[in-house]
């Protein structure tokens, strides 16, 4: 039996044929999202372009970005494809190709993905975070994944962690992804020139962004090392009440902005220790950072697909 | 079949029979906790008295608050019941009546007797939350009882709201127990008094308690009126983080703090309101009271002992 991934991104499709086993793909295929004929169209070709000759696929999986609700296989809404809002996007997709598929958000499969054949392989109870320009989860329960009741769930980014803090793309405030993502980072340092502080870094030739903040911390900056103090803060206390609720023995950590090493995890991991009520909590818990790199998408899909 | 629920308490110990379905108990009893013998035997004691003649009991269920293993079946640690550490409960109960024997904590089991037998009957994804002197809870992930890897998960009371707030019993700040719990009801209008602010309530002649400070509240007085305005602002942005965690479809409060109605439930609908991402976490969702009053411990650890 074969199954096919999909990764519907809002500048590429790509989707993976798989065999019976492992997460080497037999084939994989991408192609930009945008293009002649609609997104669902696109989508037929390339998943028609890959499909095994005289072998069956036995499920399709897909992963979307954005509000999914994959109980009922619906697209809420994901960024930049114009028009899937509410999309049915599981009865379409079964319906043309008369076989079983699935679909996850992004942030839940890499958690899947991760549980099943990367960092977290063997534990039971586990959270992944993505820090990057936002922040994304995934969570683990019990060996199932968490999503909820109409599988909006697992959203930690949007989780307040400072009531009345600085304000998140989404147009709330004191989110933790408006603290700890790479986007809060390059904020803070913004609105920090902004009040007159002094750093190496000026946002009047290129965008501050937070790898720029991360290279001007390492040279020794104040302000920068400043942001991601503040950044780590606010990931550890977010950690910490997540051991309170889930008492997991993992969290794994992926996105660009991790790549930041000690600048970012020596204040997590210090707000960390002084958060948790109990030591407890720590006693048979690990922090470790993802491994299934930039397939982590398609492979997640796969781990839902192969149930 | 017959099934022993028990609820080991730091003043009483109170054991029911309960028959195959129903939870109405056959017969229901109690004693103090401390008295002649160690509590484990006054425990053998009560239980051989209910125990029924001729017929069968087929599972134990004990509800022990505090911090439980619910899993290896250990009592890490229990408020006023002396030297009971890291006690094995499950294997001393199960060898003495040579009958399975199941435990969980006091917030947990009232989270399952209320999904399996009162305000959460129908739901599968629910959070509970008692609001008394501190803050209990329990989680029911699709219809699964959430404790976590070491059983030690869903201490909501203990999570981070407001950091570097006010201090919560447990010796750290800004947890949801410091902000919304009846203590810190008090708490605060006591910080406040010793501000020089202005209120009816004294603490000369007797303690300020919550209740106190209700009844002061509904009287007009202002300070009163503000403690349960923040009691009632960080119990809703915890709620909306719940949901944007659980995508759940029922909040379950109890509780005495919870009678002082909208007193504490005006702001916080406001601030719930308020801190949801989307009006889609809010569709499909309800927040309640709970429906099982004080015999919540018993029936959940019956929910539990039938499995």
């Amino acid at each position: 039996m074969n199954y096919i991934a999909v990764d519907v991104g809002g500048t590429q499709l790509r989707a993976a044929l798989y065999p019976e086993a492992g997460i080497e793909a037999s084939v994989i295929k991408a192609i930009p999202t945008k293009g002649e004929g609609t997104v669902v169209e696109r989508l037929f070709g390339l998943l028609e372009s890959i499909w095994p000759k005289d072998q069956a696929v036995a499920r399709i999986g897909l992963v979307v970005p954005g509000m999914v609700n994959p109980i009922e296989g619906i697209v809420y809404i994901t960024p930049n494809i114009e028009g899937w809002r509410d999309l049915p996007l599981i009865e379409i997709v079964q319906k043309h190709f008369n076989t079983p598929t699935v679909l996850g958000n992004d942030a839940n499969l890499a958690a899947l993905g991760e549980w099943k054949y990367g960092a977290g392989v063997g534990h039971h109870n586990l959270i992944y975070m993505t820090i990057s320009t936002g922040v994304g989860s995934g969570i683990i329960v019990d060996d199932r994944l968490l999503v909820g009741a109409h599988g909006i769930g697992a959203e930690l980014g949007h989780t307040i962690v400072m009531p009345d803090g600085p304000m998140c793309g989404c147009g709330k405030r004191g989110h933790l992804e408006a603290l700890s993502s790479g986007t809060g980072i390059a904020n803070f340092v913004k609105r920090k020139i902004e009040e007159g502080r002094h750093t190496i870094l000026t946002h009047e030739n290129k965008p501050i962004t937070s790898r720029l903040v991360a290279e001007a911390a390492n040279q020794g900056d104040e302000l920068s090392i400043e942001a991601f103090n503040i950044a780590g803060k606010y990931l550890g206390i977010a950690i910490a009440n997540l051991l309170h609720v889930f008492n997991p023995t993992l969290i794994i950590l992926g996105g660009g902005v991790v790549k930041a090493g000690p600048l970012l995890m020596d204040p997590l991991q210090h707000s960390l220790a002084e958060s948790v009520v109990s030591p407890q909590y720590l006693s048979d818990f690990q922090l470790t950072t993802a491994k299934l790199g930039d397939q982590v998408g398609l492979v997640g899909a796969l781990a839902l697909a192969r149930g």
